[in-house]
């Protein structure tokens, strides 16, 4: 048997317990240590947590870290740093900011000698391939996507807000921009036309609610291109309503193979658990990192980049004879 | 400008015309030959048709090869020949047969230092891909696919039998299987316990029909081990009824994050036209084998070697910044 990935990751929030059931799942992984500014006990599972100050003694220890820090606060610092020391991978998702931090990132990577692999997880992700399906191989075809489900990302940037307890956000698709693509239309679609965003949040006690209201609203990139709804309630229904994190995408492409002849290709997906599923995504790109890594690669890399055998475990015979 | 991607493209059956179609609307490419069998006038659009016998000729000349022919007939011979001239790219499709044409067309590849990328159409190559979802990251997970629609390598094979003109066959889910596999069961399904096979026949002027239905429920790999039904129909029926080529499929993917706790992605996918969208994936793909080749790869890859972003056209940070 191969020497195991030494695995660690950063950050202990949803993703990060997300990323230790799911690197515990893979037998080829050793989970090393999870790195938090919190002093926390050791996990459940008998793994060590220490402080990320003392992250840098853990080069030569550690083959991949799994960031699982937020893109709002986190990333944008992390993502750059901790690559200059370790192979990375992460699920930054902020999709306006990607080609700054892919860029800061590829320079701390190349500089140390690193591969790091920047916004893996699930969406962006492993789902931007799948709703990329079309795009990527009809030169002229035109792609709708409609999102459907919990964002993490823009529930973590709604807890950011001073006087937020928990929150959650829904990205729901605009039904009459649905029909219009399935009738095969081509309309423009900006931002807003495709989507609105639903918001539950449970306040601090006595916190100014307009305030926080406002400042979601408002919030650029996230919220204030979209019609945005924000719902204050208690924390009794928002733990027992909103525990669930479905997500799921609705892709259309439109193509003309001759003139005139139009075909679409309707693609739809249904998924319980958004961050767990995030977590075995960045998981398994870790394993492509190591590998890809190991002849030579260097800088920062996207899911574009990887190919997907590389993801999986298996011998690559053995996966050709199981998928093809 | 860079250079245009040279193609040259190996039959010109229905897939060869889809392919034809697919070159020309990629602007980076330029199609520099048919190759058939029969002695054909230059295509409507002009590409002059050689035979096939003087392909030796067009080394240096054609950058990538795009194999056209039939998996039943063709490919196994074609393949690892025109590998031994050509960097190549095919759709080769009898799935239980995939390890064997791999090794006979890696084999020759690497003789003649060229690159192949094999099986990397529709299906297996793309789907194959997006169907592996949840079992190239989920390395606990148990995935069910369900296929709907018309199979091509299906419809080819019958065409092979003696007495048939023209023949269709469409590929149909068994529904009680769906329904156990939605209900979050892990019944055992065996090749013909999921679908059945639905065939509509042409048969020239005073062919043994019987002959031919026996032909076709009792050939090996395509048939024999699906419950399969055989209806002769009329030239005029086939040509009314049968034009479409609707293929879709369903995926599910269960898998427990933690223990007793089931999670199940669920994925659809509806596709008007599978042979012409399946001559766009080989046309993509014979872009990624160009740039592969170029890097000095060698030998025979699948739809797991290649990064999917080296199937676009688009510039890296463009391609980024519009699928991440």
């Amino acid at each position: 048997m191969n020497k195991k990935i030494s695995i660690g990751i950063v950050g202990y929030g949803n993703l990060g317990k997300g990323a230790e059931k799911a690197v515990l799942q893979n037998l080829d992984m050793e989970l090393i240590a999870i790195f938090s500014r919190r002093a926390l006990k050791d996990t459940q599972n008998g793994v060590p947590v220490v402080n990320i100050a003392k992250i840098a003694e853990y080069q030569g220890k550690v083959d991949v870290m799994l960031l699982c820090g937020g893109s709002a606060t986190d990333l944008g610092k992390q993502g750059p740093e901790i690559a200059g020391m370790f192979n990375t991978v992460d699920s930054f998702d902020t999709h306006e900011k990607i080609t700054e931090y892919y860029q800061s990132v590829d320079e701390a990577a190349r500089r140390s000698g690193n591969l790091a692999a920047v916004s893996v997880g699930w969406d962006p992700g492993l789902f931007s391939l799948y709703r990329g399906l079309g795009s990527l191989v009809l030169p002229q075809g035109t792609t709708y996507t409609f999102w459907k489900g919990v964002s993490l990302g823009h529930s973590n940037a709604i807890c950011q807000i001073e006087g937020v307890k928990y929150a959650i956000q829904y990205t729901i698709p605009r039904k009459e921009s649905i029909h219009a693509v399935r009738d095969g239309g081509t309309p423009a679609l900006h931002a807003g036309d495709a989507h609105w965003r639903d918001c539950y949040v449970v306040a601090d006690e006595g916190a100014d609610l307009a305030r926080i209201e406002q400042q979601i609203k408002t919030m650029p990139n996230y919220f204030a291109e979209y019609e945005t709804k924000v719902h204050f309630i208690s924390e009794e229904d928002f733990h027992a309503k909103h525990m669930e994190m479905p997500h799921g995408g609705l892709v259309f492409c439109s193509y003309e193979p001759s003139p005139g002849e139009k075909n679409i290709i309707e693609f739809s997906l249904k998924l319980d658990k958004n961050p767990e599923f995030t977590a075995f995504v960045l998981t398994a790109c870790a394993r492509a990192v190591f590998r890809m890594a190991m002849k030579g690669e260097v800088g920062a890399i996207t899911i574009l980049d990887i190919p997907l055998g590389h993801l999986s475990a298996e011998e690559p015979a053995e996966l050709r004879k199981r998928l093809l």
